[in-house]
C-alpha cells in the first residue's frame, strides 16, 4: 500500500550523511572557488567517509558498500548532494557512480575484478565515452560514427568523442562503438572497456564549460587504432545501446537524486537570507514578491523528491521504469534549475557573488538539462509513449 | 518504507469505479448540456452506483460507505471524477463530502442521526455558509461579520453571506458566525447547524457564475433574526475556526483529487484527437509542438497525483498536514488547468466546442485555483511556514 | 524616424471612442448575460455611433468611414474593444471587418455594390467559410476537401464547412473551394461569393461552443450542389489562397486590437478591486502575490500594444508584415488571455460571478489562441521564416 | 504619428557598428577565456572605434561623441551590444556610460572639465558607490548608511560600499551618502566625486562573482575619514537620490540596449546551430521543440525591442519615464536571460562549452535581473503606480 515512512536506520544513515557533508564538504567548497577538488583533497575526504561507515552505501556490501536499495539510495543521495563534494566524498558522483552499476550488472567476474573493485574502493577514476562531436552521435545514439572492426586478436577501435565526463584523469572509458553495419538504435553497437594506458585512446583537450567542479572535466577524446582484446568486451557484442539504457535510467535517476540535495541547500540559503535581510520595511520574505518564489521552490521539490521516490520505487521492483526516469529527470533538471535561479535572486547581488555558493550552483546545475538526455528529448520521448500506450490499449 | 504499490482490491475497486464513470456518467454528461444535472437524474445514477457497490466509498461502513482510508480514497475519487457526474453518482461531491466528514467528526449523535444519516444516504443537500461578501470573510477568516448573538433559549444569527456552494435547495447549512468580541482568526466563531425550514435563512440569488454543474449553484445567503436552539450549535463554541480547519485540510486534499480524474480525462481526449488528426503531412502528436504539451501535461498530472497521495498518507496517519495539503493544493489547482487548457488547445476548434466535454472542464475547473483559498493565500501560508519553521530549528 | 506621438485629432476621436463605449455599449453587457446581442440592440448601437461620428472607422469615406490608416485603426480599435460590444457598435467586429477588407481589395465594382455597401452600412451580416471538419481543411490550408466543379454558367460547389464564424444569420458567405486538382497550399482554390438565399447553402446547426457573444455564433455549414455564375467568383480563379492571406494578416491583427482593449479594461477592473478589497490588514494590491500579478499584466499589455502598431505601421507602408502579424497575433493572443485569467484571480469568487464581466471574458477569450491560427502554427511559421531569411542571407 | 523607420544615416551607423563589432570585437572574446580584457586591448579597439568614427556616439560632439538623440542611442547600442566588448570598444561601457551621462547633467564646468573629458575621451574609469552591504542600502535607498559629515573646509566621508562596479582601477568614485537625519529615500543623500588617490578611499577586495567581464569587476570599498572640499559635492547637498535617478532611468535603458545585442547574437548562433546539426532524421529546427523556442525568442527580443525604443523616445521628449523604463528593465533583462538560456539549450553540449559563447552570455547575463534594480523592485513600483494613478484619476 503506498507509503511514504522512511525506516528509523534511514533516516539514521541519511542524518549521519548530512551532518558529514555539512561538517566535511561544505567548508571545503570556498576553498575550491569554483574549481574541480584535487586528487588529494578527495581522498582525504573519502577517508573520513569510510571511517564514519556512508561510503559508497550504494554499492553491495561485497563491494565495501552499505547494499541500499533504490529507494534508500534516493534518501541517502539527496543529503549527499547537499555540496557538490558530497557525492565525491561518498564515491557516489557521475560518472563512476553510474559505471560502476554498469560493470556490476554486466561485466564478467574478471572484468569487475579488474576495475569495479578499484572503482568501489575510490582509487581510480572512469569515463563512460558514448557522445560524439557533429555530425555523430549525440542525442540521437542511432549517429554513432566510431568504429570497432574485428581483427584475429580482439577489436580495432576508431572514432572521436567529445564532452567525455571525467576522461582526464580516467584509468578506464567504457567507449561505445559501432560493430554492425545495421545499426538501428537497437542493436550494432558494442561497449568496450578501455585502459588508459592504451596507446590508441588519448585525451585531445578538456572542453572548458560553464560547469568546472567534476573531476576530469568534460573532454574531447580520440581513439585511433586502438586496439584492445577480446576480453575487453562489456557484455554481448552489438548489444551495447541495450547496456545504455541499462546504465541510463537508473544514472539520470541517480542525477536527480544528487541535484535536489543542491536546490534543497539553495533554497535553505535563500530562506536564511528572506528571514534575515529587510528591505522597505520588512524582512525580504515577508515581501510576497520573494515568499513566493520560495514557495514555488518549495512545491516543486516536494514534487520532485515524490516522483524521484516513485521511479526508485519502480526500480526496486526490477521495472526499467523508463517512461518514470524520463518524466522524473525532465522535470527535476527544470525544478532544480529554477530553485538555484530563484534562490540566487532572493539573495540579489550577493546571490551572484561566491561568498555563496549561489552562482557556482547555477553554473553547475545548468547542464543538467543538457545532460543524461535533454529536456527535449525526453519529452519527444514521452510523447511518443502516450501514442504507443494508446494503440496498445486499443 | 517507502511504497507505491494499490492493493489488488483497491485496483479491482477503482476500475469498478472507472467502468461505472465510462458507462453511466459520460453519456450523461451531453444532455445536461453544460448545466447542473436534477434531482431525477442524480437519484437514478446514485441508485446504480448503490447497486455497484461503490456508493460513498469514503463513508464509513456503519453509514453504507466502504471505510476506505484517505489514501484508497484518492484513488477511488479520481476514477469517480473522470466526469462531473462521477462524485455526485458515488455522493462524493462537494461540499456534502466535506460536510459528512466534519459532522462525522465534530457532532453530536442526536445531529448525526438527523443530519448525517440522510446525507450519506444521499436523501438531501448541505451546505457550508462562511464566505461573505466584501468588507467580511473571504480569504481572510478574521473579517468575519455574521454574528450569533446568545439568547435565553438559544442563539440569534444575523449576516449577509455569498458564494455558498449548493444552498439553493439545501436542507442543510452549516453557518460560521462570530461569537465573541475577541475574534483573531483562531477563536471567536461559532458554527452552527441550521435546517432549511427556518423562516431566517433565505436564498437570496443564485449567482451567475463561470462554472454551472454544481447542483445548488452558488448562492448570496442571508440570515436574519434567525433564531436557533443551543442544539445547533456545532462541537465547541468559539472554536468554529478550529473545526474549519478540520474540515478544509482534507476538503481541499478530496477536491484535488475529483479534479485530477478531470485532468486525466481532458489528457486522454487530447491524446486521442492528436493520434488522429493529421496535419501538414503527420498527425498532431507528432508534431513536438503538440506532442510536448501532452508530455507535460502527463509529467504534471504525475507529480500531482503523488503530492495528493503523500498528503492522503499523512492524514491517514493522524497528521493535519496543513503545509502538504497546501502545496498539494496550489500545484495541483494549477496542473489541473494548465492540462485542461493544453487538451483544448490541442483539439483546436473541436475543444472550443460542446461537441467535446473541454470547454466545460476549463469553465468547471478555473474556479479551484479560488475556491479552497487562492493559490495566493496558499502560498502565503507556505512561505510563512518556511520561516516559522527555519525559526523553530534554531 | 521612431515615433509613438498621437496626433491631436487621432487622441479625440480614441478618447470619444472610449467614451461612448463605457457610455452606450458597457451598460448592455448585463443584460446579454454572456450572450449575444440580438439585431435591434445592434442596430440600435450603431445609430447611435453613426451620430456621434464614430461609425465604421477603418472604412474609407466612400463607404460611410473615417479612412483610419491602420495605425489610427489600431488605437481607436483598442478603445472599441473595452467592451464586446463595442466592435458591433461601431461596425467594426469579425468577420465582418475582415470581410469588408477583402472585398474592398478583391471584389469588382458590381460585387462591391451589392455585398460591401450593405455590409458597410451595417445593414447585413457576412461570414468566411474556410476550415472544414476533420479530415479537411484546418490549420492546414492543403487539406482543402470542397469542391466547385466548372459548369456551362458557372460552377457548382459541394462541401462541408465548420465553425463558421457568423454563419448563422449572414446574408453572404465567401466560400472557400479547391478548383484544381493540383492544390498545394498557394494556388488551386477559389473564393466564391454565395447569397443566404442560394438554396444550396444550409447552416446545418450552431455548434454550442465556449464563447458565446458573437452573433451568428460558429456553425456547421454545408454547400451541397450549391450553384453559382461566375460573377460569384471572388478576384481570380485559383487564387483564393493569396487572398486569404490578404485577409488574414489585417484581420488578425485587427482582433488583436480589439482584444488588446478586452484585456486593457480587465486590468482596470482588477486594478480597482485591489485597490478597494482588504484582506490580511492591507489592501490586496498591497500584497505583493496581487500586485505582481497587475504589473506583470501591466507589462505585457504595454509590449502587445507597440506589437500591434508596429505591425500597424508595416501595413500602412504597403508592406504584408506576415512574420510581424504572426509574432504579433501570437503574443497578443497570450497575453490577452493571461490579464483576463490574472484579473479574475485578483478579483476572487467575485471575478468568477457574473456580476463582473470578467468571466465571460475569459470565455470569450479564450479560443483567441486557437482562432486566426493556432499559436502552434504561428509559431511553426515564424520559426520556418528564421531559416528560411538566414539562408537567403547566405 | 507613430513610426518605426529609422532614418538612412542611423541604419548605415549601425551597420558599421555592427560590421565593427563582428569584426573587431567578437574575434576577441576567444582570448579572454571570460574573463575581464586588459587595459590594452580596450586602448586598442577603442583607437579603431575612434578611427572608424564610431567612437562614444551616445555623447555630444563637443565631447568627442555623434551627439545621438536616446532613440538612435539605442538603435546603436544593440549594434555594440553583440559583442561584450563592443561597449567597451565604443565606450559606451556600465558604469562609465552613465556616469557620463549623470556628469553632463550635473557636473559644474569645472568638475566636467577634470572628469567628464577624460571620461568621454576613454582614458580613465570610473565607478559609481551607492550599494552598501547588508544591513545598508540595498534596492532600498532610505538604508543608506554611508555618512558625510561637514567640516570647515569641506565634507568627512564614512561608510562601506558594496559591490561597486568597477571601483578597481576606477580614477573617480561618485559616493553616495547621507548628510541629513531626515533621510526619507527623497532627500537627505548627496552625491561626492572623489579621487582614486584620496587616501580615504581604498578597494577592499574584489568580489568573486559569477560574472566575470566587466572591468575593474564588483568591489567592496570603503571610505574612512575621506575628506573631500566643497568642490567634490555633484549638484546640490541633500539632493542625490534625485540625481540618482536621473541617471537610473536612462542607465537601465542603456543596459537593456547594449544586452538585447547580446541575445540577438544568441538567438542568430542558435539558429544557425539548429540550421546545420541534424537529429532523428531531420534538422534542430524542423523539430517544433527547437523551433518553437527560436520562436518564442525572436517574437521577445521584438517585444524588448519596441519596448526600448518606445522609453528612449520618452526620454528624447523630456519625460523621465520611469514607468515605462522599469516596465523595460523589467521585461528585457528577462527576455535576455530566457534568450540565451534557450540558445545554449538548442545547442546543447556545444552550447554549454565555451567554444560558443553562451556559456559566458549566460553567466554575465544573469545578473542583470538583479542589477539596476531587481525585479521584484520593479514590479513594486510598477504595481505602486498603478493604484496611484488610479487615485490621482479619481
Amino acid at each position: 500500500m503506498i507509503d511514504f515512512a522512511l525506516p528509523g536506520e534511514l533516516v539514521a544513515l541519511r542524518d549521519r550523511v548530512r551532518a558529514f557533508v555539512d561538517r566535511e564538504a561544505v567548508p571545503l567548497e570556498r576553498e575550491l572557488e569554483g574549481g574541480a577538488p584535487d586528487v588529494q583533497s578527495i581522498a582525504a575526504l573519502r577517508a573520513k567517509a569510510r571511517a564514519e561507515g556512508i561510503f559508497a552505501p550504494h554499492l553491495p556490501r561485497a563491494y565495501g558498500g552499505l547494499g541500499l536499495d533504490w529507494r534508500s539510495t534516493a534518501v541517502v543521495f539527496e543529503a549527499a548532494g547537499r555540496s557538490l563534494l558530497g557525492p565525491l566524498a561518498i564515491n557516489a558522483a557521475a560518472p563512476d557512480e553510474g559505471n560502476m552499476h554498469l560493470l556490476h550488472e554486466v561485466a564478467t567476474p574478471a572484468q569487475r575484478e579488474r576495475y569495479l573493485k578499484p572503482l568501489a574502493a575510490g582509487e581510480i577514476r572512469s569515463c563512460f565515452a558514448m557522445t560524439e562531436p557533429a555530425p555523430g552521435a549525440g542525442s540521437d545514439p542511432a549517429m554513432l560514427r566510431t568504429r570497432a572492426r574485428k581483427t584475429a586478436h580482439g577489436w580495432v577501435i576508431d572514432g572521436e568523442k567529445w564532452f567525455i565526463t571525467g576522461a582526464d584523469g580516467a584509468a578506464l572509458a567504457i567507449c561505445m562503438a559501432r560493430t554492425s553495419e545495421e545499426l538501428d538504435g537497437h542493436r550494432g553497437a558494442t561497449m568496450f572497456l578501455i585502459d588508459a594506458g592504451n596507446p590508441g585512446w588519448r585525451v585531445r583537450r578538456r572542453i572548458p564549460t560553464l560547469d568546472h567542479v567534476t573531476p576530469g572535466g568534460h573532454c574531447a577524446v580520440s581513439f585511433a587504432a586502438c586496439e584492445v582484446g577480446d576480453d575487453a568486451v562489456l557484455g554481448e557484442v552489438d548489444e551495447g545501446f541495450r547496456y545504455a539504457q541499462l546504465r541510463l535510467a537508473p544514472a539520470r535517476l541517480t542525477h536527480c537524486m544528487r541535484w535536489l540535495g543542491i536546490a534543497a541547500r539553495a533554497q535553505e540559503i535563500a530562506v536564511a537570507r528572506a528571514a534575515e535581510r529587510t528591505s522597505f520595511g520588512r524582512t525580504l520574505g515577508e515581501h510576497q514578491g520573494v515568499g513566493f518564489q520560495l514557495a514555488d521552490t518549495e512545491i516543486e521539490l516536494h514534487a520532485a523528491r515524490l516522483m524521484i521516490w516513485h521511479t526508485a520505487w519502480m526500480l526496486d521492483r526490477g521495472e526499467r521504469a523508463r517512461h518514470e526516469s524520463s518524466m522524473a529527470k525532465t522535470f527535476v533538471a527544470e525544478a532544480v534549475f529554477r530553485a538555484v535561479d530563484r534562490a540566487l535572486q532572493v539573495c540579489g547581488a550577493l546571490g551572484v557573488s561566491d561568498d555563496l555558493p549561489l552562482a557556482t550552483f547555477l553554473r553547475e546545475s545548468r547542464p543538467f538539462r543538457i545532460y543524461d538526455g535533454p529536456s527535449e528529448v525526453h519529452r519527444m520521448a514521452i510523447a511518443a509513449r502516450l501514442f504507443r500506450r494508446r494503440e496498445a490499449r486499443a
